[in-house]
Formats: C-alpha cells, structure tokens, sequence
C-alpha cells in the first residue's frame, strides 16, 4: 500500500479543558497525544477532529478522507448527533476502520456497532494494570513484548457486555483482583473495529511507548481493503444455472 | 430442566390476511404452523403474539413468561414500535432467546442485536434450497441428517450484512448458483440468538418435519440459563487484595 | 434426554499413591473426588478408568459406553498408550465429550486434539485465583456467581499455546500478576470439549462446590448429539441436478 | 515492511511427471504455475521445493528463510517424513505463515496442525464451481469481485472435518448440489494458516487470475509478524506482587 493511510483522531476534548489535573497530563488533548504518538509513522497522515467543531469535526467530507478513524469520549457521549452516528456507522459498514479507546466503549457509535450495552466494572484509584498478550501472532503486537505494564490506570472489570471477540487480543490483570478482556477485534460489514481498554484522562497512558505502538498497529491492521462491492437486493435469475437446474 | 420452556411465537400475520393464495398455504397463520410443529414437544409451553395486538403482543407480562421468543416479520416491520423494540433487546440481553426467522433479517430487533445492515440479495422463484449442515456436533442438528432439502424457496443469497456468526451450523444452496450462511448462533449478553433462514410465506416451509425439528432444537439450545447475575458500575477497592498489591 | 448420559473419569492415579501429602488430601484419588461431585447429578451415570487398569481402562467397549470422557494426567503423559490416544482421539470426533482439566493440557489426547504444543507457564506456591465468568449465558456458568475464589492454586499464566478457544467461558486472575484463559471450549469433528484449568494435586481443588458445579455443566453440555453421520469420500454425480446445471 | 517475504511453494511434483494430460496442464509443474503467479508481486521473494529433493527441500536452513510455506500434495502424503512434517509444524508455531492448498488437506502437515481427519466428499467431473466471499474486508479478497467462478473443477463437499474456521472467507457453490467452506483461516501458536481449496491437477486453475490473486494476499496476511516471545514454563515468584497480594 503506497499511499499513506488517512487517520482521524476524534476526541470529546472536554475534560482537557475544564479540569486542571487533566490538563497538566494532556496540555494539548488526548487527541494531540495520541496524535505526537502516531506521527513519526510514515504511512500515517493524521489529522484530528473534536467534538465542539461543526458536526464535530466529522463532516462527510472528512469521513471521506478517513481510513481509520480512532475514538476517544466520555462524559458527553449524549451531545454526539445521531446524525453523525449513523453517517460513520456507514462509513464503518462499509470498511472504514475504527479504533474504540478506553471509555470510548459507552459511545453512541461502539454501541450501535456491538448490538448490546457495552457495560463493565469500573474502578479509578490507579491501580497497576497488565496487558497480556494471549495472540502472539496477531499484526496488532507487533513489537510489543508478553505484557504492557501501566503502574496506575483505572480498573474495568468483567463483565463486558459486548459480543465475544472475533480476536482477543490483550486480557488484562489488575492488582485489585479484576480480569478485563483489553484489546478485542471485531468486523462489521467491511470495516474492522478494534477496542483497546487503557488510557483514563488522569493517567498519561497516551504517552506510553507500547499503548502508542498498539494503536499505530492497530490503525494499519484496521486500514480499508479494497474487496468485493457488497451487492443487496433483488436478483435477476440465473437463467444459465437456474434453467438446467430446476 | 424439569420445568417447561416458555415459547412465544411472534408474528406479523398480514401476508396471510391479505393475499388469498398466502392463506391458502398458511389459513391458520405462520405463527400457528409453527407452533402446531411444536405442540407435540412436551418440554415446550407454547403461545403466540402478533403485530395487530396491544402492544404486539409483547407486553412486560408476556415477555417475563417467555423463555425463547420466535420472530417473523416481512412487510410491516416499521410498524414494530421502538419501545417494544427496546423490550426485546433488554430480555435477550437478560438471558431470554431469540429465533428470527427468513425475512425476519430485516426486523428492527435482529438489526439492533447485530449492528449491521442484515442485508442480502434475493429472488423469488421458487427454486430448490439444499442446507447443508456443517457443525454436525451442534445440538441445534439432533434428529437432521446432512442436508435439509427444500424443493421451493426464496432463494437469499451472500454477502449477508451480520457479523461473522459464533456458530455456523447450516450452509444453504441454491440451484440458480447462491450459497448464504442460512443457520448461525450468536450471543448478546446472557442471550442466544439463532437465525434460520428457510421460510418464505409463499412455501409450505413451516410444515416441513427437519424445519419443525431445527426450530425446536433451536428452542432448547437458546433457552436461558441460570448463570451468574451480570453487575455493572462502580466497584468499591477489595481493600484485602488491594492494599497489598498496589 | 430421558436415558442418563455415560461419564468416565480416567485419572493418572499416581501422585496419590506415591506422596503422602497427595495422598492426604485425595485419599481415594482425584477420580473420585470429581466422581463424588457427580454422584448427587442423577442424570449422571458415572464410572472411572486408571492409567496402570488394562489399556487404561479405556477399552473400545468402556468408550462405546462412554459419553463424555473427564481426564486428569500430570507425570506420566507419556505412558499412555498411542493406541488407547488414537482411540479415544476417534471416539471424540465421533462425538463424545471431552473434559480435560489440569495438568491434562500436557496429555497426549490434548495435544493430538489440538494440533499445539498446549504450553504455558506455571508456579506452585499455592497463590489465590479467582475464574471470571466472561460468558454468563453459557450452560457451563450455570449457578455459577461472577467468579470462582479458590484460595490456594498452582498458577498457570499465559501464553496458553492452544488454538483460540471457540467459546471462552473463564478467565483467571491470579494474585502473582498473571492471568489465564481458563475454561475454553472447543469443538473437533462431531465431540465437544472443554479445557478446565484448575485442580492442582496439592490443593483440595475437586471438592469445591463451585469446581463440581462446572464440571457437572460442562459434562451436560459435552454430551453427544444423534446429529447427521458424518460421510467422506466419493461421490457420485447427483444426475438429476448436475446433467442440469453443468 | 521494506523487506521481502520468502515465500516456498512446495509440490509433490509427481502426477505432472506421470501422467501426460497434468503435464499438458502444468507442464513445469504445479509450484511453477504457482510461482509464476507471484513473481510479478514485487514484495515478495519466491522459492519452489518438492518431494523428491533431499529432506523434501524442506531443510532446517530452508524453513528457516521462509516466511511462508505454500503446500500442494495429493498422491504421496505418506511419503513426507515425520521429521519434515514436525519440522514444519515446531515453524508454523512459530509464525511461519502456511498456505494449503486443494488436496493438501490430506497432508500431515495440515492433519497435524488441524488435529482432526481432514476428510471431506469428493467428485471429480469437472462441474462449476463459484467461491462466494463472505468476509468481504478481509485482506485475502483485496481486488476479488463478489465470487470467483471456475468452470471446471474438482468438486469437494461438506462435511469438512476440520475445526470451525476462525475466520471464513470463502464458500463455494458447485453445480452438482454441494457447498464448500473453501477459505478458512486460522491461528496456531504465532503462525497463520490458510486453507484455500481449488486447484485440482487435472484443471488450470492455478493460472486463474484471481486464483493467484488470493494466493498472494493470502501470503501477505499469513507472514510472520514480530510479536512477544513466547515464554513457557516454571517461572519465579514475582515478590513485589505476590507477597503483597497473598
């Protein structure tokens, strides 16, 4: 693949603002973390979208321009427009990828795209986590070792009320006694979605090397495939197959 | 399991009040052909509901009593209200099963499980199904041999717009040269849901024995299960493990 | 399922009678500690098969009675028999359930079944663990609460070297910082089977009520299903469709 | 990834040297054909290798500059030693990507790796057969339309005794009334595996353009990727955590 592959960033870009203890971590945002973390990829062309911008951010047009479009919300899932849900559950369904971080999992749109809750245990008292490779082979670890270690992250515990992983990826184990399925896969219609549990605003989990790693993969396995058209609808017979056949 | 699985079957019962040569196949309704394939199952405590009833015949009563909840719709499925539509997917996310059947694909409950489109191709012409089974193992099979053979139906073809199924358990053919993955298992929170493509109003499908058994085992399988209670929220620190792992 | 369903529990038998200490805790062998967790199921009609009986117990007639096969091995994997793999390998494509627990990850049938190495780490210092019910619907989480708390177990972490389980019913927790996919079902030909991680010989692991529970589960849930035969080989042209449709 | 992907087709190489209507088809073999259709994809570096070389072709030093190994054999699976087969497999576990291809599903290789027989139905007439994508974002249809039609082939038909596929791309239709689970990926230890299923000798499907289309981004999806090591066996505690965590 020549062409470099069109990343939007999306962040609710709230807390960043209105919290000092968050800003003094993301001075710029989450989205510009995650963003500095992507940027020395050469195959990646990054730009950012938030929720505040006209349709935040998430115009047809950008859609347009965007393979992998990655999420970060959560107090303000609700302000997110149904319209602009549906226009990138399309756009998913239709082979976009998507990249679902932290609590990011109560979105309007991970919702949409799982059928069910998307609910969990929660704990934030910065508890130590790992991330537990358990798809040694899957192009998401590339480069990363047996666990990713963050010395403080929120918890969030099973149940996850999602469909089981097509591929699971990370299984994480926190010190409070919580077991949390961190990194899943999942497609629908053509786009591939990947969720992938750190990164609470009070932690600088976006500067991680690994978290950034992952993400930079996941993107690149997440990107668009040029496959089949997907054709719905009514069908003429076959008369060729179907005359002999009847 | 001593007690009976509670069965609402679940219809939109306006094909065969409408179109004469539909009632002729089907005078009692689909909803009764197929209960009448279930009555002769002693563990099954069957009824029916249809979209013409209060509240479809889905009150919060009915669906309390109901274990495995059978749906088939085609033409009136904007006519199911959201709210009924919410009541479903909150059962089935609780544990309560659910068959959809044939045109079903398109009801509002099955999209919202699914997260897709539910799309497909199609043509009516009455031509020979063959589902082949391809999970020989699965309980959902008990009593079927390798294929089921339908002389006439509805022919749905791929690509069908539903997330790769957990459990693929029939394969259909098609004389006019479609395959379609015609008998898959999914899960959605405690809930199973199975989705089984032959039935057509035009066809006398719903009297079919191997049709007959597949709903029926299909009942047993997606019956709820007494399984842990699913907790949600915010988890207090367990300080006795905590404390020392921190 | 009127007619009880045929378990046999085939246990090494050899820590028991070889280290006091074992032989403290499982007096009469683990076989029949995880027998007298059965004995009160009266659908269950169970018998147990030792490594040093004739062929291991496990004689063509002892498996054609066998419906669903429990086994436990730890140091002598390698004294059983190819033939007795072979054929107990058969009889589960044909069919009959398989539950391995344990230690019996590292046996020959396991191995053979699925296609891996089945390595994974471990340390024996007797830390707590706890089984997270990451699938609540499942019939093998019945009366099972969200997790299973055994104080003192051998931990066994990741990487598991198995295929990616098709159904993941638990994953544990272990106070050491490791976690495991431990309740795994897979199915291989027409036999269901379920990987069982704990139940190390130096803990009372087989009379916790929990433990017994899932075993008596997942014994229900393995059981065979009178499904299609299962045909290979050639075929003959199917005239009547293919003169047709060529 | 800058560098190139090695690639070794591997054939039994003998029904072209025996038999004059196979060599009319495949007159440089089956691995040549297959070659050829690779050569023009400039990422990857393509090496052949067949039976009756010595070790098979497949020596430690050969495997070991393979990324991917692509396996085609019909006639001789026996005559392939055990030691070039566990060879094999210790790489695949590894994360050697593997390609089998058509009869290949009779091979030790993919017997060993699948742990099941592998068996299926067969019929060799000649009739048409349609692979259906029905995983239309996946890699391995990068640049296929809806269905890939061959008018000759081999007929193979469920059931396919093989574990449910991770991921099911193709399904095939053929004209004499069966369906096929024809493109069938899945995981063992770090390495990929691809069953793909046309490629009968007595037909020239491996010069189908979308034939050696799917073979090269099969290649591209199964090659190795640098993920964790994968670590076994007894480890230490972990004293900063266990000794707290007790």
């Amino acid at each position: 693949m020549a062409r470099s592959i069109g990343v939007t960033i999306w962040n609710e870009f709230r807390h960043e603002q209105q919290d000092d203890r968050i800003a003094a971590i993301y001075p710029n945002g989450i989205h510009r973390a995650i963003g500095d973390g992507l940027t020395k990829e050469p195959d990646l062309a990054v730009r950012t979208a938030t929720l505040d911008e006209a349709e935040h951010g998430l115009t047809d047009e950008a859609l347009t321009h965007t393979d992998v479009l990655i999420w970060w919300g959560h107090k303000a899932h609700d302000e997110v427009t149904d319209d602009v849900v549906e226009r990138v559950h399309r756009r998913v369904l239709q082979g976009m990828g998507l990249i679902v971080l932290h609590s990011g999992h109560f979105s309007k749109i991970f919702k949409r795209l799982m059928g069910t809750t998307c609910d969990l245990k929660w704990r934030a008292v910065g508890e130590k986590e790992r991330l537990w490779v358990v798809a040694p082979g899957h192009p998401i670890v590339e480069g990363v070792g047996e666990f990713i270690e963050l010395e403080e992250e929120e918890m969030y515990g099973e149940h996850f009320d999602v469909p089981p992983p097509e591929t699971l990826v990370f299984v994480s184990w926190f010190s409070g006694g919580e077991v949390f399925r961190s990194g899943a896969c999942y497609t629908r219609g053509a786009g591939k979605i990947f969720y992938f549990r750190p990164g609470h605003e009070t932690h600088p989990t976006y500067f991680h090397d690994d978290v950034r790693r992952v993400i930079a993969n996941a993107v690149r396995w997440a990107a668009p495939v040029s496959g089949p058209a997907r054709v719905f609808g009514k069908v003429e017979p076959q008369e060729a197959i179907l005359s002999g056949a009847r």
